[in-house]
């Protein structure tokens, strides 16, 4: 392609609603356009890329027997009703009567329409496994769009849905999308980590998730230093290695005052004890019921497993008119003894191993010390239900953790057989006997690889694209557009390397050299090669290694070969 | 591919909301399926089919220079406000509220967006010429969907939009489309005519329509036996020969009972005269205003033609309540003399050229004879009005013509300044002045496509698929999957095309040769190679041309010149 003839509408500066560093070098870079909140159209470079991360994707699910169809993006809603999500979805589900009244909905996923196809035309084990996928433009309504291409509301996914006949069957099926997406991710050039991860609203019983590692992702990972554990930090298990240790003789419970202390810091100082020693309960509305949550008072609730424990669809940190209410205290006083109308306590694990606790009193302007759990409170149920913290160990080997920045952009899920059970997707067994498909799904976000790609690579020139998903993959500069020879030899190169099957665009603008090397370095093109009056008259051409700045001259006379050379070098740098 | 790995659930049943024999063929041969009225899911031969015809296109596209983008589907209402169409579209725009309350549609087309992203951008004539396309999801909520993707609700379509700086520029775009369209089309094995067409609500001055002839057509196409002309019948003209005869003396009106004879047929059979000798009076409701148009007893309106002339937003014929008040009589009765409220009276050119008609007299149960246009009717204009018949001559040269059925599949449009001039699309002009840009827009169906090239492509035992567009070039029937040498020579044949780039779908299914060979003839598959048992032993296998029926034995030991000398045939059949 001759840049002259190519629409990309580079730009100094950044768009002022542009937080993060892939929205800016995305709009910066000529590859995007904002259309409105959170919808993007895609221009000719952005479409490039985006389409070879579609046949990377594409290529591994093939490989793995997945089968490729295209699914309407406008659902009817009676297949939500009948799956119950139409009540579930929330306002993310963007909702559409037709001209007729009936209700609608752009599809954000495609469980129910992919369940309606099969259950009625798939009959007999022996038409089992199926594995259905499409590279689809979703839409979800998001309260709040923003960072680009990573949480818009209209993207583009690939979305894969396996019907089995039986348990082994859908966990074959899991395993195959799995090892799928590990290949996929490494050939798009991503540093990337599969990690466990809560099933969360989609339901279902296990799940995966992938990670592209990038300092600026907007999820947090637990990874072992020694071993290959790797959760979601929503997902991630705290476990305790050692005994529990004797907890002593606790003193008689008494009230203390402790005036305008409402939070554990304030509590700690003026009691002058460590906020370990301080038991904090946090009141949830939880389906329009009150709970209490007794942790550790320097820990932080990890919502869903609470959530997962007490089997909540809704669950909200509770108004301060409902703290009132259940402790009749104002915020911040709230204790396990003497609550209002709660009924059910739970315990983070982490305190029941311990006595002697401050707490708060359900009273203004007061607290309780000397509080022992096992003779003072009446618990619920206790479980692991704090977020782990870096001096955590491993739950999996009790290694040293760490706990690294994610973007997610891949999800494998087991289903089971929750939608085949609402919908009725049956098929007959060997035996004649009607049965659920077990199913799974599993999805990657197509248009947000291209932002994480950036989020992980790029400096402070622009883009630094893996050569995989580059639009192209070699820009040639040509340096001097009324210098003949020049001229000459950029379009001689180009011919020649365009002839080998190299994408390379060729900047054969009007332009100063150094608005070129800005485009080119912004771009991100893996390998610039530079065509200079100066350097040609010494019978070479400047090549440059976009990510490692590394430049090496290559002759002229031997220009295959060097490229070659030089190109391998390149790859392999990328090649992790 | 192996068919036993293949999702192609084929039936022996059409479905019975199937009409036309696309859609019937579609469904049957397991290539779609509906989801709900207008809306389809491609099932995976049904997406290979696509995906050729999209990738056809945007070979063309790419070599006349328009560059792929991908917009959104999700559009502002606002944009739609600024041009003025959220108003004018009716109810086939399918509007949205998003969380926020916001106006939103869903694009069955994207001038708005197109035109919003250029002016955002583009700012000197150096930018100019630019081309636009995408291929993408499309919605249009239609009252009555049917005849399958022929005409759906969600669709797919590759949409152009051209940008220039002057009318040459203009014309430059346009005409290169125009030839991009006829490569597209004559590569995707279509036998398809170029006419001229009207530009329609999309707005607009010039525009051509590409129609694949067909018997099965919805629209009607003018074509000259002589010179090149063709032309939708919604614009061909009515051209007159040769001079008007002397009209000759008119007796004075008068009028005559005529009781009961609402029609021309009956008036004609109660007064003894032909239907040429009727003057027929339409009453039109245009924009709220009566409009009564007169022309000869036994033409149709063209009510195209007779909306640009008058220059009418909506033009719908006159209620039974509209006629009595505007005529005084009862529907039947209507006549050029003597209507009440009607300021508008156009003729159509034919009915100038005679006299001494028989009309209606405003009146229930009587007509008038003897009438006069010059000397009785006080005429508002006149024009060609009317709908081409086949013994009409060519607009032309005068030759005779023909009208055969067309399937519309593209449309190119010259826009003009509409969009760029309602969304203040400009650029700084050679001289610095500011300038409108002047817009042309183009599009193919790419879904309809598909159900287009069947309706030209069937016998009864199903599709005739055109090679480029087939989901496999070749089906390669196992006949006997027990007897080894059968399925050895199959695998090593399989192996052996699949290596030389031909796409091959092997049936290895263990199923009855009879379901095979049903299967291969109704998705149509271009060539059938079939490997039996007993021509196995003579040496052979069996190839078969889809499309002609031949069948030709194809020696095993000298296979592959057999073969490509026996697909050279078949690919040779289908060049037009």
């Amino acid at each position: 392609m001759r840049l002259s003839a190519l629409y990309m509408p580079t730009l100094k500066e950044a768009p002022a609603d542009a937080e993060v560093i892939s929205h800016k070098l995305l709009v910066r870079a000529g590859m995007i356009r904002k259309l409105t909140s959170g919808i993007y159209t895609y221009l000719p470079l952005g479409r490039r890329s985006l389409d070879k991360i579609a046949q990377i994707i594409r290529d591994e699910m093939n490989a793995a027997g997945a089968q490729e169809i295209v699914m309407p993006m406008v659902q009817p809603g009676d297949l939500w009703k009948e799956s119950g999500r139409w009540e579930a979805y929330g306002p993310e589900l963007m909702r559409i009567n037709d001209r007729h009244g009936r209700d609608y909905c752009l599809g954000p996923t495609h469980e129910e329409v992919v369940t309606d196809l099969v259950r009625g035309e798939v009959r007999s084990y022996r038409q089992l496994p199926l594995n259905l996928y499409q590279v689809q433009t979703k839409f979800r309504d998001e309260i709040r769009p923003r960072f680009g291409l990573m949480r818009g509301r209209e993207f583009i996914m690939k979305d894969a849905y396996s019907f089995d006949k039986d348990m082994p069957g859908a966990d074959a099926s899991y395993a195959s999308m799995y090892e799928a997406y590990n290949r996929a991710f490494t050939r798009l050039g991503l540093r990337f980590r599969a990690v466990q991860a809560d099933s969360g609203a989609i339901g279902g019983s296990f799940s995966h998730e992938f990670m592209v590692l990038a300092l600026t992702g907007e999820d947090t990972i637990v990874t072992c230093t020694r071993c290959e554990y790797a959760a979601n930090l929503e997902k991630a298990e705290v476990r305790y290695a050692g005994e529990i240790c004797e907890k002593g003789e606790c003193p008689p419970l008494e009230e203390v005052s402790t005036p305008g202390t409402h939070t554990v810091a304030a509590v700690a100082n003026f009691l002058g004890v460590h906020e370990e020693q301080i038991l904090k309960t946090l009141l949830y509305d939880a389906d329009g019921e009150a709970v209490a949550v007794l942790l550790r008072g320097d820990r932080e609730l990890n919502e869903i497993k609470l959530k997962n424990l007490i089997g909540a669809t809704s669950l909200e940190l509770a108004s301060p008119e409902q703290v009132t209410k259940w402790t009749g205290a104002a915020v911040g006083f709230a204790g396990p003894v003497g609550l209002l109308g709660v009924e059910r306590i739970y315990a983070d694990e982490e305190v029941l191993r311990s006595t002697n606790w401050v707490a708060g009193a359900n009273k203004d302007d007061a607290h309780v010390r000397h509080l022992d759990i096992d003779r003072d409170v009446k618990l619920t149920g206790s479980a692991d239900l704090r977020t782990v913290t870096l001096t955590d160990p491993c739950p999996a080997c009790g290694g040293p953790i760490e706990m690294p920045r994610g973007i997610e952009v891949g999800h494998v899920f087991k289903l089971g057989t929750k939608y085949s059970e609402a919908m009725g997707a049956t098929f007959l067994d060997e035996g004649g006997k009607e049965q659920l498909m077990i199913m799974g799904c599993y999805g990657i976000g197509v248009s947000r690889i291209l932002a994480a790609a950036i989020e992980q690579n790029n400096d402070e020139f622009g883009i630094v694209f893996p050569p995989s998903i580059a639009p192209y993959e070699v820009a040639l500069l040509t340096l001097g557009a009324k210098d003949e020879a020049v001229v000459a030899k950029s379009e001689e190169l180009y011919q020649l390397l365009s002839a080998k099957g190299v994408e390379v665009l060729l900047d054969d603008r009007n332009e100063r050299p150094g608005v070129k090397f800005k485009d080119a370095d912004l771009v991100g093109f893996p390998i610039q090669l530079v065509v200079g009056g100066k350097a040609l008259a010494r019978g070479v051409v400047e090549a440059k290694d976009r990510r490692t700045g590394e430049k090496t001259e290559l002759a002229v006379d031997n220009f295959e070969q060097a490229f070659d050379e030089f190109r391998s070098r390149v790859l392999d740098g990328w090649a992790l």
